[in-house]
């Protein structure tokens, strides 16, 4: 096991570790640890939320959730030599769950999936799913299995969720003036375009007092991916993955968190990986210019892990750029090209007895595939979604026999 | 092999077939054949321009193509007992070039990809490539290459990018409706949101004169995927794939073509793919009452093939859902977002040696992956595409010694 | 479609077309083609017996097939400039059945598995199957189904079961020499250890009289895989596969047949795989010395197909070097692991309704894996035998609830 | 983290654990722990040969090994309800080498491959290599790199070498009286045939006295694969992997060690896998009377794990049955193939710089493949033999610019 650069106590908030880490991106957020190119070393992380989920059958804390304290992050952890324009190499050696322990802490033997309120963060189909809804997973080696959602199993695509470097002061300008730019165009809307700065609830590692209040009030929030990477929710970042990410700061200051357990791609419930605290072992190296070199000037480049679970039979839904609920057109619209490829497949489990929001879970947390795949046939974009057969303890495919329903329980509601 | 119900003399123009067949979408374009469930038959297809486009050096041809008469389709291939409300199950046994045959038609022992003017259809980075531009590809056997884009030969995943079921009459109406709506919105954009209905240039099977005038005033133009399936473009619809199609008219009616030698998901040059004429063999049966029983009101469901060319090593590209010139957040966009993906691999190629258009008709050509990634995390979507490495014959992954630069040529450029 | 260098008429035997082939390996058989580096053609293929089995519901074809013609090749092709030293590059571009046809031989839209009589060949469990027993396979594209082994349907690994390389006198010599006192040890045996030159039947190319009985009295016969390549039936030299082989004789002199739909690793029927005739793409090139270079000193080396069926689940069957029937223990004797693996196999199948002799047959023709896993563990060798499950149209894991058991027909049988 | 229900220091001997494990095969050796159909549980396991090798540059430890006291397995664990006849379904949740520690005991962040002494186990190329080498594997999350074999880095397929229930009384005296007549056909034999049963060294779990003596004059040996499943070193019996073994004791009784953090196909070393101490963690379940439903009368049953190392290009080498260096021929012998198949590799593999020692201790240790390809092409058997290309640091593959030679370092020899 390599050395643990940034430790956790699952028993305490981020805030109450002897060092803690971070829940906004800011330069000036001062290194945790620093390490070596070529070093591998180990990092601690919280479940994102910070523990307010809890392993039981109401959706209550997902609907109250404080999102303000979200994503807390480990790290910054500065890589030395890293300089701005530098490619940071990160190799993601392994990663999973808290080892070692069961216990009341997402990541301790368990995991959970969230519809989140459209009131509270919402969703990609929150107009569709307005109301919170949860799913429990539990974790046996790299599977998964739920009582929320009985009748599958499969095994996880486990990956960070987020990771990235620490953007420049100029970089972090752009951000929040570009994303200003963009709740202005619509202040009021319930769930809003974006989150800008915010001093509640903020975390800024080893300072405090008005320097982290500055980090507060001028440092942007986790959800959304940038230029320094950040929450890219992509699972295919998993064990085996290289990721190449700008330095935008020296030392690169490397941080990160948001473990999944596993995901479908998309996250299409918002929180719809499945959650969990645990550990990442990671490599780190050094391409000096890689930025010019590669021609890397917004995003992280990656070569994607080799070993995620092999499937080879999936039935596919396909969604088009169309309302079909106002036979509205829009415009090679692939998010909403990919909703209806969501909506399709809810539809379709639907007729084996799962109800819509069980539906979504799965899709949110099963390794499926969303690929957008015409996106030049105007005025329909179209994306399609694959769903594995193997995960599911019967047969889900369309046949003259017509679907095998079955009464399939409930995920947890709130109340 | 299976017996031809639909036949094409790939030195004579769709029109002048035996047996025509169509470019617009209409309930009232009569069989051109009758099968039964369970039969397997072969239908031969002309290149999607009907043979518009030379193998040679010039991109010309692309650039002043007649787009009024695309997509020329083979069929309608009428299925005994199909009632509207039953789903087509439609298995792709086999499909290819024109067999035995070397020729001056895409299909005959070559193919091409083009990049569209901007003032003649454009496609998905029409702002960058605003020009029209051409790569031919040599078929050898399964695998192609180019003179036009040298340093890569890859496997195909051979598809064909349009299969569909007739309209009903109401469907058709909503289908016009919707889309003069969109197109209302900017009637005068170049390239146009959508295209309407159009007399000039039609082709209806076996109707002629006012019938066939008729389909030209009121038949949906066959270029985007919609309920009927369509223009889906989707690469994994391949041999082995099965397809369960809406249908809508009394027969099913089932046409198709616009064969592809291969395409990257996406299909991003908008003439992305390797274009060919050729053959499909498919074997039909009926889920009766399918639409119902399985929750398919919209758009078809499939499963893919089982023989696509195996990767396992890609370079990756992320997009995110901002304008990175003009610095501008769009909500959550992930036709944004795999955009930027696909200029980052632009740029990224273009450190090897390609130029930007040859780079672009590569990504639209060979079995990339694009993912949605992201789609929750307010404001950027993020999307991701999955270049193999496998396929170039230098290596280029990211590495401290850097890209290996060469003088790559160039593509068929218009004079 | 590239040249076609060798020809058949399939309706008539490959003594009467008008280039004939051979059926034994000599370095004074004529090239009946000569070729250059980077040349793509075409070689069109007999069946290996030369058309003796007929698309029928008996077996006596099989029992009294005459041997003594087989394989029937196409070729040689001489490379110009190959010199002995030098490795032989061939590229599988592209094969199959013989196309556009249907008929009577086979190839022409199907093709037969054999368990061979143990008086007349004999085959890999010939103890236990002493019978001569026939599987007819219907092509559905890249798919096979079978009357005689219902309830499975499956996409074939097509691939030449022989191709090779001209031996020179001297290594011709050493293949007879040590055949020859191989079959010495026990010359009465039934199967017999190998077989010797013969005159009787053989046909030279274009050579006559005097000459093609010289090739007889001193020609090798087909059957075993040798250092110039031979009968490999390596399932994973199929499309986009690339060979590597040895050249002994000026040219190269590259000959093969014995076309196979599909196959398991063993193909343990003896002529286990799906026989056919029809056409093979290649494309050749040199590496000059490359034997030395590369330390080729014996067989040819390869890198597989990039399309091969896609399976990811398995019932997998485990042998070890023990006969059970009479437990006795053989010193880490793979070939009798395998064979228990096979027979493991065999009596799982039973148990689902299928006769001992169509699971043998089936185990023949599917894309099964054959692994050698341990060899070291003395004194048993342990070989396992990878059965996919998506073969199948019922589910054939284990399970508490039993097999499902139906009355799965018969294969062919001899009268 | 499931209950551990046999744990271990990895300081201490497993003779000197709270409950020791064993290392013979006896139907008396009694439960160390009991659970229930449906339990996850952990079971601690020690390296094979109990800790005999260290991390240094000395072959002598592998040279010097005491092989009386191998393999040291963990258990018996019995499972409430299973009785002879019943299939024990056990499936793989997880394994790993020792969590959390980095130490002298392989499995403490590292691993070796040895080539055991001919004096003193052999191996399968043990007349080419008479003599004892050994390469140490440093850990990196899942891969793996080596001082003594420099240019490569793999994902280990982890599994465990060996589990197995224990044999009734019936079947163990008919495995002594088999293997005992083996070892008299060449009694004096280096190598020897196969082990006997041997007082020395004997470890029988909680028995101690006479009753262990006893254990160790009619126990089996553990190195070979046998009915009860044993020593099967099937490197699929990875993460995700379902084995039904066969019960022949009450409660099952089931056992294993021998954790390989990888193996190629054959593990040909003899010692051939990345030995290491670990955990594993388990499902238990039961198929009460499967052996005669499923017709499993000798070997377990399995379906493999789902996340293998994905490598899709290989460079594979061919072997036959033929003595090559005398130009023997033997008939059909899958192993002397397979042989011949790894001596190919090895040659190849010499001209890029490796000496045969460190090519034979990767094929080891690699994720390669070991293929029967076909056994029936009398009198030749063929096997080949699948090395991934992606595990080297440079091109492997043969091409006209020949090998890519270099200085390789050496491997660790002894004095």
């Amino acid at each position: 096991m390599p050395d643990v650069v940034f430790s956790v106590d699952q028993s305490r908030s981020m805030r109450d570790q002897a060092v803690p880490g971070h829940n906004r991106w800011h330069p000036d957020i001062p290194p945790a640890a620093t390490v070596r190119p070529g070093d591998e070393f180990r990092m601690e992380c919280r479940e994102w939320t910070d523990g307010q989920i809890r392993n039981d059958d109401s959706a209550n804390d997902v609907r109250d959730v404080d999102l303000d304290r979200c994503h807390m992050l480990s790290g910054p952890v500065a890589v030395e030599g890293a300089e701005p324009g530098d490619l940071l190499v990160v190799d993601i050696l392994d990663l999973g769950p808290v080892p070692q322990e069961q216990g009341e802490v997402a990541g301790q033997g368990w995991g959970y999936t969230g519809i989140f309120s459209r009131a509270n963060g919402g969703g990609f189909l929150t107009d569709r799913f307005p109301d919170a809804y949860k799913a429990v997973w539990d974790f046996h080696g790299q599977k998964a299995t739920s009582r929320h959602v009985p009748g599958v199993e499969f095994t996880g695509i486990t990956h960070p969720g987020l990771f990235g470097t620490a953007p420049s002061h100029d970089l972090l300008a752009r951000w929040n003036a570009r994303e200003r730019a963009l709740i202005a165009t619509d202040p009021d809307r319930v769930p809003p375009l974006a989150l800008p700065p915010l001093e509640d609830g903020v975390l800024a590692g080893a300072l405090s007092g008005e320097a982290a209040a500055e980090v507060g009030r001028t440092g942007a929030r986790t959800v959304p991916p940038r230029e320094n990477g950040g929450n890219h929710d992509i699972k295919n970042l998993s064990r085996g993955a290289r990721v190449f990410y700008p330095v935008h700061r020296p030392g690169g200051l490397l941080s990160g968190g948001d473990l999944h357990f596993s995901q479908g791609d998309g996250e299409i419930t918002f929180c719809g990986a499945i959650e969990m605290g645990g550990f990442i072992d990671l490599r780190v190296d050094l391409i000096k210019g890689g930025m010019e070199t590669y021609g890397v000037t917004t995003n992280p480049v990656f070569m994607p892990g080799d070993t995620e679970p092999r499937h080879t039979e999936f039935v596919s839904f396909i969604g088009i750029s169309v309302d079909h609920d106002s036979d509205t057109n829009h415009y090679n619209d692939a998010t909403l090209a990919y909703r209806n490829a969501c909506l399709n497949a809810i539809a379709y489990l639907e007729k084996f007895g799962y109800s819509p929001e069980q539906a979504y879970l799965l899709l949110g947390a099963a390794p499926i595939e969303g690929r957008v795949s015409g996106v030049v046939d105007i005025p329909n974009a179209c994306c399609s979604l694959y769903l594995p057969t193997a995960i599911f303890d019967f047969d889900i495919r369309p046949s003259a026999s017509g679907p095998r329903w079955a009464d399939r329980g409930s995920c947890a509601t709130a109340s």
